[in-house]
């Protein structure tokens, strides 16, 4: 991180040394140090950031994996020997782009390092409220806030009163549309990996209830009890297991919002879902989204969400991890559910 | 069949045996003779009809087995013992309903019987077009029809230029599919289960391509040889392998009607859909639907339709059976892909 004196600066990074199948292993990821020119070439319109803040999202798990053109129009796999990337906070050092200045803060893509040049894109945003935590724009005010935003609102479709259910509950998008719930006047329940999951879903989110899915014998039963007249609305980020049991519990005219299938990305071959019939029966949908279609709504989100921040009626729980050094680690704990809360890096405060 | 002098008729019926497991066979079908009352009591609103043409459809199998709160949202379960029911067309022969007068032809709900007394409901249709062929209000012009119509104009959402792939092509539902996607300017392929069956879809129905799904080793390749460049719109009625493999092709943005799972409804235990991710990385919406939602819409579905069949530009394929006590071998056939087109029996010709 040092500066030297001809403009430029050591950069360290997070590699991926080769593509990934099954669990992600410490070992895939490794550190270089290059240096970095903290000046943009004349006429470049890139920008040069110090990486503040690193954002650990499960779907980079899919990036780690060998090129597949089925996942290519999510996200493209990450190159053996680069950098990984991901969401970042990061502060503008110096800028050949019309729309940046040195000091201004940005959340967006970058790569895991300490420096990157990039080149700003639509999923680039330029940060303007700093009276809210600045890492929230790794989650609450980021990528995450707005899948949550995006997730509930646009594809759940959501009517006050209907029953909701939210698996993988007190992560970075589950804890938001838990709140989100129950700001439409929804009853809402969640899932988590353990105790102290399932406590801070009832005690700090607000959820009408929670459970331990790991304590569960059976799902089918664990969600009988907390939805005896059925499930309107499914936020689904697990996949596997918990869809099945899920499926036989829908209400006729249920939605199921897939945002992601945690659970599964680490398998060769995906587990078999097995009571789709149900989703003729009782008319449910299931849509597949992908937050960044939905990045023009992002300042609709910020009037929406700042409001209730600062009332202090919406509230987030971050899992922070100091040191781009720890950064494999807390990303591949998100796997095991190690984090609590929004996962992220701090790579610098400044 | 014959009436006697007293204003009664002896009524052959077709009785459920037992809840069925598996796949239906024969003898879980058996014969009963009653006698029925051919005048409606003074008072009553019901209905005596005589019924014409029965309607075979994959979902009675549903029906037959043990009642399901999962699947009563669709239809509840026949009882043992008694006539198993579906979809019919038949003539008036008496009514105490203000509605319905003698001679009047209806389509809808009656037991497998030569003689039933219905309570006309929201789902029972007067036939007032009769230049077409009758038998077609079991299939082109009935409960099919309206399917094949609500599933894709309205479920489907397609587009001029968009491709199309319907299973179970050759069927009730999917030759109609196919060509309400030619009008409407997309490319189309059907799978279905023989020779003969495929040769129908490409000239006959004017699919654009169309394969025997029993003769690929590798559905998935079958699927990239003719979709290179992706799918639009699987219209679903099988279901299983067939649905795992549509996964993998499916196009951004792609749909899903998922009208039937024909494959599914024999086993016990449903076979696991793997590919379940990918509707994630390609924001599909899978959307489970009913036809009896969109009755509603029956008027409008003739007023498009019945030009179409008068002009000859759309045309439809029967697979007639005679005579009542041929009925259970001709439904069960169903499950065994026997059937050549629309599955229908013909009771009486009058």
């Amino acid at each position: 991180m040092a500066t030297t004196g001809d403009g430029k600066a050591t950069n360290k990074q997070v590699i991926l040394r080769d593509y990934v199948t099954g669990f992600p292993k410490e070992s895939d990821l490794i550190f270089n140090e290059t240096t970095v020119d903290l000046k943009v070439p004349a006429g470049s319109k890139t920008v040069v950031v110090k990486n503040l803040y690193l954002s650990c999202d499960p779907y980079m798990r899919i990036r780690m994996g060998k090129p597949d053109p089925g996942t290519a129009a999510l996200a493209q796999a990450f190159n053996p020997g680069e950098p990984i990337s991901g969401y970042a906070v990061s502060r503008v050092i110096d800028s050949g782009h019309p729309d940046y200045t040195k000091g201004d803060l940005i959340w967006g893509l970058a790569g895991w390092e300490e420096y990157s040049v990039i080149t700003p894109n639509p999923s680039h945003f330029k940060i303007q409220h700093t009276d809210v935590p600045l890492s929230y724009y790794t989650g609450l005010l980021g990528m995450p806030g707005m899948t949550a935003y995006a997730g509930f609102y646009e594809v759940c479709t959501p009517k006050k009163g209907e029953t909701v259910f939210v698996s993988a509950a007190s992560g970075a998008v589950g804890q938001l549309v838990g709140q989100f719930a129950k700001i439409m006047g929804c009853y809402v329940v969640g899932s988590a990996g353990s105790k102290e999951k399932v406590d801070l879903l009832k005690n700090k989110f607000g959820f009408d209830e929670a459970f331990n899915y790991k304590e569960e014998q059976d799902l089918n039963a664990a969600l009988k009890r907390y939805f005896p007249e059925g499930i309107d609305i499914y936020f689904e980020n697990v996949g596997g297991k918990m869809l099945d049991a899920v499926l036989l519990q829908m209400k006729p005219h249920g939605r199921i919002a897939v945002c992601g299938m945690i659970s599964q990305y680490n398998f060769e071959d995906q587990e078999g879902v097995h009571n789709l019939t149900t989703i003729i029966y009782k008319r449910v949908r299931i849509q597949g989204f992908v937050v960044t279609d939905y990045f023009d709504k992002y300042y609709k989100f910020l009037d929406f969400v700042l409001p209730y921040i600062r009332e202090g009626k919406i509230t987030y729980v971050e899992d922070v991890v100091e040191g781009l050094e720890n950064g494999p680690s807390a990303l591949i704990g998100l796997f095991h559910g190690k984090n609590v809360g929004k996962q992220l890096i701090v790579v610098a405060r400044e």
